[in-house]
Protein backbone atom coordinates (compact mmCIF):
# COMPACT_ATOMS: atom_id res chain seq x y z
CA UNK A 1 0.00 0.00 0.00
CA UNK A 2 1.46 3.54 -1.20
CA UNK A 3 1.10 6.05 1.85
CA UNK A 4 2.83 8.90 2.53
CA UNK A 5 5.03 10.08 5.44
CA UNK A 6 4.29 13.12 7.50
CA UNK A 7 6.59 14.13 10.16
CA UNK A 8 6.09 16.32 13.24
CA UNK A 9 7.92 18.77 11.69
CA UNK A 10 5.35 19.16 8.42
CA UNK A 11 2.47 18.87 10.66
CA UNK A 12 3.69 22.00 12.71
CA UNK A 13 4.34 24.14 9.75
CA UNK A 14 0.25 22.99 8.61
CA UNK A 15 -2.10 26.32 8.71
CA UNK A 16 -3.68 25.76 12.44
CA UNK A 17 -7.04 24.63 10.74
CA UNK A 18 -5.68 22.20 8.96
CA UNK A 19 -4.06 20.31 11.40
CA UNK A 20 -7.10 20.54 13.57
CA UNK A 21 -8.98 18.54 11.54
CA UNK A 22 -6.37 16.13 10.50
CA UNK A 23 -5.37 15.84 13.90
CA UNK A 24 -9.13 15.35 15.19
CA UNK A 25 -9.91 12.95 12.95
CA UNK A 26 -7.44 10.47 13.15
CA UNK A 27 -8.52 8.51 15.92
CA UNK A 28 -11.30 7.44 13.45
CA UNK A 29 -15.11 7.13 15.11
CA UNK A 30 -15.51 8.56 18.01
CA UNK A 31 -18.14 8.30 20.67
CA UNK A 32 -20.48 11.90 20.50
CA UNK A 33 -22.38 12.75 23.53
CA UNK A 34 -23.84 16.10 25.20
CA UNK A 35 -22.59 17.21 28.78
CA UNK A 36 -25.75 19.41 30.92
CA UNK A 37 -23.90 21.27 33.55
CA UNK A 38 -25.92 23.93 35.22
CA UNK A 39 -24.07 27.47 36.51
CA UNK A 40 -24.11 28.64 40.00
CA UNK A 41 -26.93 31.34 38.64
CA UNK A 42 -28.99 28.02 37.27
CA UNK A 43 -28.41 28.73 33.69
CA UNK A 44 -28.55 25.48 31.84
CA UNK A 45 -25.50 24.36 29.46
CA UNK A 46 -24.89 22.28 26.70
CA UNK A 47 -22.08 21.33 24.98
CA UNK A 48 -20.57 18.54 22.50
CA UNK A 49 -17.86 15.92 23.65
CA UNK A 50 -16.32 13.42 21.62
CA UNK A 51 -13.22 12.77 24.02
CA UNK A 52 -15.50 10.21 25.78
CA UNK A 53 -13.15 7.59 27.35
CA UNK A 54 -13.81 4.88 29.25
CA UNK A 55 -11.69 4.85 32.56
CA UNK A 56 -13.04 1.84 35.06
CA UNK A 57 -15.96 -0.52 35.53
CA UNK A 58 -15.23 -0.96 39.34
CA UNK A 59 -16.39 1.63 40.03
CA UNK A 60 -18.07 3.03 37.18
CA UNK A 61 -16.03 5.59 35.61
CA UNK A 62 -16.20 7.96 32.58
CA UNK A 63 -13.43 10.60 31.62
CA UNK A 64 -13.79 13.12 28.93
CA UNK A 65 -10.91 15.72 27.72
CA UNK A 66 -12.13 19.56 28.05
CA UNK A 67 -9.55 22.16 26.52
CA UNK A 68 -7.77 24.82 27.53
CA UNK A 69 -9.09 27.26 29.87
CA UNK A 70 -7.52 30.52 27.91
CA UNK A 71 -10.84 30.83 26.52
CA UNK A 72 -14.47 30.29 28.47
CA UNK A 73 -14.89 26.97 28.94
CA UNK A 74 -18.53 26.77 30.32
CA UNK A 75 -18.81 22.66 31.26
CA UNK A 76 -15.48 22.75 32.98
CA UNK A 77 -16.59 25.62 34.72
CA UNK A 78 -19.66 24.40 35.70
CA UNK A 79 -18.24 21.23 36.59
CA UNK A 80 -15.73 22.82 38.77
CA UNK A 81 -18.80 25.03 40.90
CA UNK A 82 -20.97 21.72 41.28
CA UNK A 83 -19.37 18.63 40.81
CA UNK A 84 -22.64 17.04 39.03
CA UNK A 85 -23.18 16.50 35.30
CA UNK A 86 -25.15 14.88 32.65
CA UNK A 87 -23.68 12.86 29.75
CA UNK A 88 -26.25 12.37 27.08
CA UNK A 89 -25.53 9.82 23.98
CA UNK A 90 -26.37 11.60 20.93
CA UNK A 91 -28.18 9.15 18.54
CA UNK A 92 -28.24 9.65 14.52
CA UNK A 93 -31.47 11.85 14.34
CA UNK A 94 -29.82 14.56 16.55
CA UNK A 95 -26.59 15.51 15.23
CA UNK A 96 -27.53 18.52 13.54
CA UNK A 97 -28.63 19.88 16.93
CA UNK A 98 -26.01 18.69 18.74
CA UNK A 99 -23.27 20.18 16.60
CA UNK A 100 -25.01 23.54 16.86
CA UNK A 101 -24.49 23.63 20.59
CA UNK A 102 -20.49 23.59 19.41
CA UNK A 103 -21.37 27.36 18.75
CA UNK A 104 -20.42 30.19 21.47
CA UNK A 105 -23.01 31.58 22.87
CA UNK A 106 -22.68 33.24 25.59
CA UNK A 107 -22.78 32.14 29.48
CA UNK A 108 -26.65 33.76 29.69
CA UNK A 109 -27.70 31.66 27.21
CA UNK A 110 -29.14 28.02 27.82
CA UNK A 111 -28.18 25.68 24.46
CA UNK A 112 -31.29 24.00 25.65
CA UNK A 113 -33.43 27.06 24.27
CA UNK A 114 -30.82 28.41 21.57
CA UNK A 115 -30.62 25.10 19.92
CA UNK A 116 -34.21 23.76 20.86
CA UNK A 117 -33.76 20.68 22.77
CA UNK A 118 -36.07 19.75 25.98
CA UNK A 119 -34.35 19.54 29.45
CA UNK A 120 -35.63 16.56 31.29
CA UNK A 121 -34.67 16.38 35.27
CA UNK A 122 -34.75 12.94 37.31
CA UNK A 123 -35.96 13.45 40.35
CA UNK A 124 -32.94 11.00 41.98
CA UNK A 125 -30.92 14.37 40.73
CA UNK A 126 -32.61 17.17 40.56
CA UNK A 127 -29.66 20.04 39.70
CA UNK A 128 -28.47 17.92 36.66
CA UNK A 129 -29.84 19.31 33.33
CA UNK A 130 -30.45 16.54 30.97
CA UNK A 131 -31.65 16.10 27.85
CA UNK A 132 -35.13 14.59 26.86
CA UNK A 133 -34.58 13.54 23.46
CA UNK A 134 -31.09 11.69 24.34
CA UNK A 135 -32.26 7.83 24.71
CA UNK A 136 -29.15 6.67 27.03
CA UNK A 137 -28.56 9.31 29.55
CA UNK A 138 -25.96 8.98 32.52
CA UNK A 139 -25.97 10.88 35.90
CA UNK A 140 -22.22 11.91 36.80
CA UNK A 141 -20.46 13.19 40.12
CA UNK A 142 -16.96 15.03 39.39
CA UNK A 143 -14.38 12.37 41.01
CA UNK A 144 -10.95 13.43 39.84
CA UNK A 145 -9.56 16.77 37.36
CA UNK A 146 -6.06 15.81 35.96
CA UNK A 147 -4.37 18.80 34.16
CA UNK A 148 -2.33 17.83 31.69
CA UNK A 149 0.83 19.36 31.56
CA UNK A 150 1.60 18.66 28.16
CA UNK A 151 -0.62 20.83 26.59
CA UNK A 152 -2.90 22.56 29.87
CA UNK A 153 -5.76 20.56 28.52
CA UNK A 154 -7.64 18.79 31.64
CA UNK A 155 -9.19 14.90 31.79
CA UNK A 156 -12.12 15.36 33.73
CA UNK A 157 -13.40 11.84 35.46
CA UNK A 158 -16.12 11.48 37.26
CA UNK A 159 -18.39 8.17 38.92
CA UNK A 160 -21.68 7.19 37.10
CA UNK A 161 -24.06 8.28 39.77
CA UNK A 162 -27.03 7.08 37.51
CA UNK A 163 -27.89 4.98 33.94
CA UNK A 164 -31.65 6.08 32.53
CA UNK A 165 -31.73 3.60 29.40
CA UNK A 166 -34.24 1.79 28.04
CA UNK A 167 -34.56 -1.45 28.86
CA UNK A 168 -34.70 -3.28 26.18
CA UNK A 169 -31.58 -1.21 24.73
CA UNK A 170 -29.39 -3.80 27.16
CA UNK A 171 -28.57 -7.36 25.81
CA UNK A 172 -28.18 -10.35 28.58
CA UNK A 173 -24.71 -10.10 28.75
CA UNK A 174 -24.64 -6.30 30.06
CA UNK A 175 -24.05 -4.96 26.85
CA UNK A 176 -26.05 -1.75 25.63
CA UNK A 177 -27.68 -2.86 21.99
CA UNK A 178 -26.14 1.03 20.22
CA UNK A 179 -27.07 -0.29 16.55
CA UNK A 180 -31.18 -0.48 17.85
CA UNK A 181 -30.70 2.89 19.83
CA UNK A 182 -29.38 4.59 16.94
CA UNK A 183 -26.51 5.71 18.40
CA UNK A 184 -24.38 8.07 16.05
CA UNK A 185 -20.37 8.43 15.54
CA UNK A 186 -18.36 11.37 14.89
CA UNK A 187 -15.09 11.90 13.12
CA UNK A 188 -13.03 14.48 13.33
CA UNK A 189 -14.80 18.13 14.28
CA UNK A 190 -17.81 18.10 11.97
CA UNK A 191 -18.34 15.04 10.46
CA UNK A 192 -21.20 12.39 11.81
CA UNK A 193 -21.87 8.78 11.19
CA UNK A 194 -24.47 5.44 11.73
CA UNK A 195 -23.23 2.56 12.40
CA UNK A 196 -23.64 -1.26 11.40
CA UNK A 197 -22.97 -4.11 13.05
CA UNK A 198 -20.14 -6.37 11.69
CA UNK A 199 -19.96 -8.83 14.74
CA UNK A 200 -19.90 -9.59 17.87
CA UNK A 201 -17.05 -11.62 19.04
CA UNK A 202 -16.41 -14.26 22.29
CA UNK A 203 -13.80 -13.33 24.67
CA UNK A 204 -10.35 -14.52 22.71
CA UNK A 205 -8.18 -17.00 24.17
CA UNK A 206 -4.71 -17.65 22.87
CA UNK B 1 -39.46 7.57 26.19
CA UNK B 2 -39.57 4.90 28.93
CA UNK B 3 -36.61 4.74 30.42
CA UNK B 4 -35.62 2.22 33.24
CA UNK B 5 -32.73 4.14 36.03
CA UNK B 6 -29.78 1.98 37.53
CA UNK B 7 -28.17 3.86 40.46
CA UNK B 8 -24.60 3.23 41.38
CA UNK B 9 -25.54 0.68 44.28
CA UNK B 10 -27.18 -1.57 41.56
CA UNK B 11 -24.19 -1.29 39.56
CA UNK B 12 -21.72 -2.28 42.09
CA UNK B 13 -23.97 -5.24 42.78
CA UNK B 14 -23.84 -6.65 39.46
CA UNK B 15 -21.57 -9.46 38.49
CA UNK B 16 -18.21 -8.42 37.36
CA UNK B 17 -18.29 -9.29 33.56
CA UNK B 18 -21.66 -7.99 33.31
CA UNK B 19 -20.86 -4.86 34.95
CA UNK B 20 -17.99 -4.37 32.56
CA UNK B 21 -20.09 -4.84 29.76
CA UNK B 22 -22.50 -2.45 30.60
CA UNK B 23 -20.09 0.35 31.34
CA UNK B 24 -17.83 -0.37 28.60
CA UNK B 25 -20.29 0.01 26.23
CA UNK B 26 -22.20 3.38 27.84
CA UNK B 27 -19.81 5.88 25.59
CA UNK B 28 -20.97 4.38 22.52
CA UNK B 29 -19.50 3.94 19.21
CA UNK B 30 -15.33 4.00 19.95
CA UNK B 31 -12.40 4.28 18.25
CA UNK B 32 -10.51 0.67 17.57
CA UNK B 33 -6.57 0.97 17.26
CA UNK B 34 -3.83 -1.40 17.40
CA UNK B 35 -1.01 -0.45 19.44
CA UNK B 36 2.68 -1.64 18.66
CA UNK B 37 5.54 -1.66 20.53
CA UNK B 38 8.85 -3.69 21.24
CA UNK B 39 9.91 -4.98 24.58
CA UNK B 40 14.25 -4.54 25.74
CA UNK B 41 14.43 -7.88 24.42
CA UNK B 42 12.89 -7.20 20.75
CA UNK B 43 10.02 -9.06 21.16
CA UNK B 44 7.17 -6.95 19.29
CA UNK B 45 4.09 -6.94 20.72
CA UNK B 46 0.40 -5.96 19.61
CA UNK B 47 -2.84 -4.95 21.39
CA UNK B 48 -6.31 -3.59 20.97
CA UNK B 49 -7.54 -0.80 22.60
CA UNK B 50 -10.41 1.33 22.07
CA UNK B 51 -9.55 4.17 24.72
CA UNK B 52 -7.90 6.37 22.31
CA UNK B 53 -8.57 10.22 22.94
CA UNK B 54 -7.37 13.15 21.01
CA UNK B 55 -5.81 15.24 23.34
CA UNK B 56 -4.87 17.95 21.54
CA UNK B 57 -3.38 19.39 17.63
CA UNK B 58 -0.85 22.04 18.48
CA UNK B 59 1.51 19.92 19.22
CA UNK B 60 -0.51 16.70 17.90
CA UNK B 61 -0.78 14.61 20.85
CA UNK B 62 -3.25 11.85 21.36
CA UNK B 63 -3.83 9.36 24.36
CA UNK B 64 -5.64 6.51 25.36
CA UNK B 65 -6.15 4.45 28.51
CA UNK B 66 -4.24 1.45 29.94
CA UNK B 67 -5.47 -0.81 32.82
CA UNK B 68 -3.53 -0.79 35.97
CA UNK B 69 -0.54 -2.85 36.42
CA UNK B 70 -2.12 -6.09 38.74
CA UNK B 71 -1.52 -7.72 36.00
CA UNK B 72 1.26 -7.58 32.77
CA UNK B 73 0.57 -4.91 30.55
CA UNK B 74 3.25 -5.76 28.17
CA UNK B 75 2.09 -2.18 26.08
CA UNK B 76 2.53 0.00 29.11
CA UNK B 77 5.55 -1.97 30.02
CA UNK B 78 7.10 -1.79 26.49
CA UNK B 79 6.54 1.86 26.63
CA UNK B 80 7.92 2.89 29.64
CA UNK B 81 11.30 0.86 28.47
CA UNK B 82 11.49 2.82 25.15
CA UNK B 83 9.14 4.97 25.00
CA UNK B 84 8.16 4.76 21.65
CA UNK B 85 4.91 2.99 20.06
CA UNK B 86 3.02 2.43 17.01
CA UNK B 87 -1.17 3.06 16.59
CA UNK B 88 -2.38 1.68 13.85
CA UNK B 89 -6.11 2.31 13.09
CA UNK B 90 -7.90 -0.70 12.36
CA UNK B 91 -10.09 -1.55 9.04
CA UNK B 92 -12.94 -3.21 9.13
CA UNK B 93 -11.96 -5.96 7.54
CA UNK B 94 -9.39 -6.99 10.22
CA UNK B 95 -11.50 -6.77 12.98
CA UNK B 96 -11.47 -10.76 13.83
CA UNK B 97 -7.65 -10.77 14.13
CA UNK B 98 -7.71 -7.38 15.94
CA UNK B 99 -10.07 -8.86 18.82
CA UNK B 100 -7.69 -11.89 18.79
CA UNK B 101 -4.82 -10.10 19.82
CA UNK B 102 -6.53 -9.00 22.94
CA UNK B 103 -6.00 -12.81 24.03
CA UNK B 104 -3.52 -13.08 26.96
CA UNK B 105 -0.21 -14.05 24.88
CA UNK B 106 2.90 -15.02 27.00
CA UNK B 107 5.45 -12.15 26.69
CA UNK B 108 7.49 -14.58 24.45
CA UNK B 109 4.90 -14.48 21.74
CA UNK B 110 4.83 -12.03 19.17
CA UNK B 111 1.12 -11.43 18.49
CA UNK B 112 2.03 -10.55 15.35
CA UNK B 113 2.69 -14.09 14.67
CA UNK B 114 0.85 -15.94 16.66
CA UNK B 115 -2.64 -13.68 14.76
CA UNK B 116 -0.93 -14.04 11.58
CA UNK B 117 -0.61 -9.61 11.06
CA UNK B 118 2.38 -8.50 8.91
CA UNK B 119 4.71 -6.38 10.51
CA UNK B 120 6.02 -3.19 8.76
CA UNK B 121 9.02 -1.32 9.07
CA UNK B 122 9.86 2.28 8.23
CA UNK B 123 13.31 3.47 7.75
CA UNK B 124 12.83 6.86 9.95
CA UNK B 125 11.57 5.04 12.90
CA UNK B 126 13.35 1.50 12.77
CA UNK B 127 12.35 0.56 15.97
CA UNK B 128 8.92 0.81 15.90
CA UNK B 129 6.30 -1.94 14.69
CA UNK B 130 3.68 -1.01 12.79
CA UNK B 131 0.84 -3.20 11.31
CA UNK B 132 1.38 -3.50 7.31
CA UNK B 133 -2.55 -4.68 7.10
CA UNK B 134 -3.77 -1.42 8.63
CA UNK B 135 -3.58 1.62 6.04
CA UNK B 136 -3.61 4.59 8.39
CA UNK B 137 -0.45 4.28 10.93
CA UNK B 138 0.86 6.71 13.40
CA UNK B 139 4.09 6.63 15.31
CA UNK B 140 4.04 7.91 18.72
CA UNK B 141 6.66 9.04 21.17
CA UNK B 142 5.65 8.90 25.08
CA UNK B 143 4.87 12.38 26.38
CA UNK B 144 3.25 11.89 29.86
CA UNK B 145 2.21 9.22 31.87
CA UNK B 146 -0.54 9.66 33.92
CA UNK B 147 -1.51 7.74 37.07
CA UNK B 148 -5.59 8.02 37.80
CA UNK B 149 -5.64 7.73 41.67
CA UNK B 150 -9.24 6.80 41.25
CA UNK B 151 -8.58 3.08 39.84
CA UNK B 152 -4.99 2.75 39.16
CA UNK B 153 -5.20 3.20 35.60
CA UNK B 154 -2.92 5.39 33.22
CA UNK B 155 -2.88 7.94 30.77
CA UNK B 156 -0.70 7.48 28.34
CA UNK B 157 -0.42 10.50 26.39
CA UNK B 158 2.12 10.68 23.30
CA UNK B 159 3.34 12.59 20.88
CA UNK B 160 3.06 12.27 17.18
CA UNK B 161 6.45 11.46 15.07
CA UNK B 162 5.19 10.40 11.63
CA UNK B 163 1.54 9.82 10.28
CA UNK B 164 1.74 6.89 7.68
CA UNK B 165 -1.26 7.18 5.03
CA UNK B 166 -2.47 7.36 1.56
CA UNK B 167 -2.70 10.79 -0.15
CA UNK B 168 -5.96 10.15 -1.36
CA UNK B 169 -7.65 9.25 2.15
CA UNK B 170 -6.84 13.56 3.17
CA UNK B 171 -9.93 16.07 2.31
CA UNK B 172 -8.97 19.31 1.43
CA UNK B 173 -9.58 21.04 4.52
CA UNK B 174 -7.07 18.20 6.48
CA UNK B 175 -9.85 16.51 7.54
CA UNK B 176 -8.84 12.08 7.17
CA UNK B 177 -12.31 10.27 4.92
CA UNK B 178 -12.25 6.98 7.79
CA UNK B 179 -15.71 6.08 5.20
CA UNK B 180 -13.55 5.36 2.19
CA UNK B 181 -10.61 4.29 4.31
CA UNK B 182 -13.06 1.82 6.32
CA UNK B 183 -12.47 2.44 9.43
CA UNK B 184 -14.03 -0.09 11.99
CA UNK B 185 -15.91 1.15 15.14
CA UNK B 186 -16.23 -0.42 18.38
CA UNK B 187 -18.89 -1.07 21.00
CA UNK B 188 -18.18 -2.25 24.35
CA UNK B 189 -15.35 -5.05 24.27
CA UNK B 190 -16.43 -7.39 21.28
CA UNK B 191 -18.91 -5.91 18.98
CA UNK B 192 -17.62 -4.15 16.24
CA UNK B 193 -19.08 -2.10 13.63
CA UNK B 194 -18.59 -0.44 10.10
CA UNK B 195 -19.92 3.30 9.53
CA UNK B 196 -22.04 4.71 6.72
CA UNK B 197 -21.39 9.12 6.45
CA UNK B 198 -24.72 11.34 8.20
CA UNK B 199 -23.35 14.30 7.37
CA UNK B 200 -19.91 16.41 7.43
CA UNK B 201 -21.55 20.32 8.62
CA UNK B 202 -19.71 23.57 8.69
CA UNK B 203 -18.61 25.52 11.58
CA UNK B 204 -21.11 26.68 14.08
CA UNK B 205 -21.93 29.99 15.19
CA UNK B 206 -24.66 31.34 17.55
Amino acid sequence: MKRQSVAFDEIMKFERRYRAALINSLPGIKPLVLIGTSGKGGKSNLAPFNSLVHIGSDPPLLGFVSRPDSVPRHTLQNIRETGLYSINVVPIGLVRLAHQCSARYDINISEFEAVGLELERHEELLQIPFVKECRIQIGMKLRELIAIKSNGTHLVIGQILNIYIPEDYIFEDGSIDHIRAQTAGCIGLDTYVESSLIAKLIYAKP
